[in-house]
């Protein structure tokens, strides 16, 4: 049988009411009041009792997220903005990193820490095409990402294809013809690179230009600041000719301007760039940085309304979502005076 | 009855290995094969038995990590270590994010949640002294931070204090006489920014100065970009005269040295800037941000071991531990060359 508040409150000589202000932490409570309170919590073992909704329910009022690696700063900032948005429903989410391992991604999925949640926003990196199957799973799931598709899943996704367009489009709109398009993969023909690199693609080809395979960079798949440092350190020393660079995220974007700057090059002067992502970070570089925001606010809103239709069944077909994405002008590309001059005009 | 691989293998006319090498995304696979395996596992509802380690040893095999915000890189960094530390000795992570709300660090401590994990990682922002008896729980836990001590608890810290004190002896080894010591709380008299306060003062004082009040610039407890950015930008229309900025965070640092860069203050040449934590970010800067690292491989490290060795009944005494921190030279303070030098040296 579990200990109430009022269990506490009898043991302490209160009301179950005192034994709730001296939790929730309300001032004017008398301290020896507050400390019987606390002793008696203690020697009854009293636990709060988070499982009153999910008796009535039948929901356990906690979902899960799934993501490659908190480290990158996208996935951090959406980690707390997925919590945040869980929060107004009053939801708790716990946060579980896979770091983009099939078998720690399979884990995620059928892992013993499933039963204690009543859905999972999922980003996988690892599985892909062919697992499809694996996804059948006896909870809701919502997915992010571009790497597996399903047709009985919902998926919160990124227009990234026509936002690579954009970006690419606002570098050559300054005149830039050189650019080095940073995160393509030759090996991985699923996943936000080739979309990305395509949408780089459609642009330089529409502005009559041939692309340049010696401009199209691969990095590996962790796109951080070290290898965005190291990617265009090894270009430099190659020799390449560049003038812009889009970057496939803001890390590998930070640490590419980071390593220019060092090696004494102006932004946007000589090299304009822009990333993708609009993490906070680049709000506060020097310069600031020109980036897509692929939208951020909407996507962990629309995978938490998501997940809680489902799993209260009041959700309809599956559905993708992709939504809209806006450039923010930085300093990286010279569009922060032009968007300044906007904002005054 | 839970569904083995070797049911699945029944169905599938193949053999257990042969799902696990499915499962485990091996390749040389033939894709008839595969499918009729992965249709085997949709159909009979196969979950990967993660419980086998439980059955035996009766532990879950799985520790929470409990902390304020993972939007604020610190945290993000340390969650992802943690994540790698425990990996090592084959535990598994989940991370819950409380945001220095009373609630919910107590829902933390006594939530439903708890019965899936083995022990707790606990860095509480609100819980503070006289709620010491709210952490008798009846599982592990290791306490991080300074807002609140057990005797019974193991807790890693960090040498705060000492840290600060050699950060402003930087500044003040450089020539800096008027150091912004930007983060303390008048408020506030427990935490790491009464702590780092005491060490900044502890230089100051030792170098004859006096501290002068309109340099302690307090800030809200959320230690980021913006709030450093807001907080030297008042401190410049306040016409406050000043020479170096002591941020109690790197967040608040870089958020300090873009504002004072879109100012036109030259960093370090006007004002030198120094920050604490040692994340990422600092080190791809314009220019590399000087830091204090508390010890952040040992922190985690120490967190998981401690909570690892408790669950398995092999840990002596409550013990607290701080490790060694060190000064990382950076640009913002002119340090970079002087460590460059002295590498070549």
């Amino acid at each position: 049988m579990a200990v109430t508040m009022r269990d506490v409150g009898r043991r302490a000589g209160v009301s179950a009411k005192t034994v709730s202000n001296v939790i929730n932490g309300y001032p004017y409570i008398r301290p020896a009041t507050r400390d019987r309170v606390l002793e008696a919590i203690a020697e009854l073992g009293y636990r709060m009792n988070t499982s009153a909704r999910s008796l009535r329910t039948g929901r356990r009022g906690t979902i899960a997220l799934a993501l490659p690696e908190l480290r990158v700063p996208y996935f951090a900032e959406l980690a707390s903005e997925v919590i945040h948005a869980a929060e107004a429903r009053g939801l708790t989410v716990i946060i579980e990193q896979h770091g983009g391992r099939r078998d720690l991604e399979l884990d995620v999925l059928t892992g013993s820490r499933r039963d204690l949640t009543d859905g999972l926003i999922y980003s996988p990196l690892a599985l892909g095409p062919g697992d499809e199957a694996l996804l059948d799973v006896p909870y809701p799931i919502v997915l992010l990402g571009e790497r597996i598709f399903h047709p009985n899943l919902d998926h919160v996704t990124m227009q990234n294809t026509a936002a690579a367009k954009a970006a690419t489009e606002h570098l050559l709109a300054q005149g830039r013809r050189r650019i080095v398009a940073m995160g393509p993969n030759p090996d991985q023909d699923v996943g936000s690179a080739p979309l990305r690199f395509a949408g780089y693609q459609a642009a330089v080809e529409e502005a009559g230009i041939a692309v340049d395979p010696a401009l199209a960079v691969p990095t590996k798949r962790s796109w951080d600041h070290a290898t965005g440092a190291r990617t265009i350190g090894r270009l430099v020393d190659d020799g390449v000719d560049f003038d812009a660079v889009f970057a496939f995220n803001d890390s590998l974007a930070l640490g590419a301007m980071h390593e220019l700057q060092a090696r004494g090059r102006r932004i946007p002067d000589d090299v304009a760039v822009i990333g993708f992502d609009a993490i906070d970070e680049g709000r506060y570089s020097n310069p600031t940085l020109t980036t897509i925001d692929p939208g951020r606010a909407q996507i962990p809103r629309d995978a938490v309304r998501l997940i809680d239709e489902r799993q209260r069944g009041v959700a309809g077909d599956p559905c993708r979502v992709a939504p809209e994405f806006r450039l923010v002008p930085g300093g990286s590309t010279g569009a922060e005076e032009l968007a300044a001059r906007g904002a005054r005009a």
